[in-house]
């Protein structure tokens, strides 16, 4: 793993953004899934194909933070070298980027996730979608939802997308 | 309406950032329906369908400021519960998406929104565009534009979408 | 141009976020063009359209530092009025996007840019990417990827995406 932006010249006292995106595409109806987003399962709702449980606005939440803090992404620390990962819930990979994110010197203020699709209704169960992930993240995260008037990906049921940011700060050294 | 990440642990201190995404299709040519994106009327340009003004826009800064605070998103304050809100304009619900962020303890430092679409030119009036949202934000909002190369729905001109991100900092406690 | 948001009230102590996303698509068959993605050249890679070189993560950072200083955007500065500029590589604008930044009185705290896309598969040569962006914005940039699982533009290898955050700072007045 490369260390966090070596050479970068940023006063360290300033804290740092990231951004993430994620998209799933719906099982298909031979292949039936459990949905699972935003760190809770969606009785009775198509799920989303994936190696994981597919959970977008998890993912996306990861991303964030592993790119407000400089240190990779989903695919380089969740990749095939971490085999005891695989099928990892979305919750278990965001505590986990989580822990390493702040190994490697940064407090995380807060993630922000967007959930974009037509289902799940985000809405309908926000407080325990933000109890799960501020959980597994230790640090608040909200969660949102929304669509796309019909339009695109998620617009015509095809998958389910995800949008997050984060700011992080690196922790003063001792 | 649920308490603003009730339980998280992160410091006070640390300002908090957010993001927000929108998409509204065209209006059909039936139906036809005035253009308002980025808090201005744009005469002769083909409108975007939807019970609201459609001002994606305004709407994605709506949902960056409402996420950075942890306080629901567009769906939960604007929804079907509050009628004297239904067909308000993009300006209007971001200055009382602004007074709510506010009320629960928030300071607004800025919105950056982009506008993504082949429709309407941005960068014809961004003056006036960042006055207007700024106005009723009561904080800088900084409007860009940008396209797709003819991808995607943007690009098929099926619709417009924009993405915004804010940062939010909570008040000291008196 | 415009002075960044003015009027606006918001403290300037306060560091301020920005947005930026990018979209190109493949050059046709008949018409092949080098790929450079991230501020890296991609040998054997099918190339991006456009003008410029197509670089979208390189874009879609100009515009995350444009939007965070509230200075325009991309086709604000970079437009048909700066002939020299006509061309220029993704690293040769963020460098000049990071001056005006500058210039207009910010200083750049970091900037956080996905890719979304089938193709480059960032992963492989993240730490060039990091150092070849970071070096032109003078500031850190950290550079992740992601795909879309078949779907939408990039899904479909219609093109290349991209979305990119960062911080900012208005400079202490001497």
């Amino acid at each position: 793993m490369s260390l966090p932006d070596s050479g970068a010249p940023a006063p360290s006292s300033l804290p740092r953004v990231g951004v993430g995106v994620d998209v799933h595409s719906f099982a298909p109806d031979d292949e039936p899934r459990e949905l699972w987003v935003a760190g809770l399962h969606w009785p009775g709702e198509r799920g989303l194909a994936g190696h994981s449980d597919a959970d977008v606005a998890a993912h996306a939440a990861c991303d964030a933070i592993f790119t407000a803090s400089g240190i990779g992404d989903l695919g380089a620390h969740f990749g095939t070298d971490r085999p005891e990962l695989a099928g990892a819930s979305g919750v278990t990979l965001l505590a986990e980027a989580a822990r390493l994110v702040r190994e490697a010197g940064f407090e995380i203020g807060n993630i922000a996730v967007q959930v974009v699709g037509n289902r799940p209704k985000i809405g309908t169960r926000r407080d325990e979608a933000v109890a799960a992930l501020t959980a597994a993240a230790g640090a608040p995260v909200s969660v949102s939802g929304t669509t796309t008037d019909g339009l695109g990906l998620t617009g015509r049921g095809e998958g389910v997308a995800a949008v997050a940011t984060a700011l992080v700060v690196a922790r003063p050294v001792d």
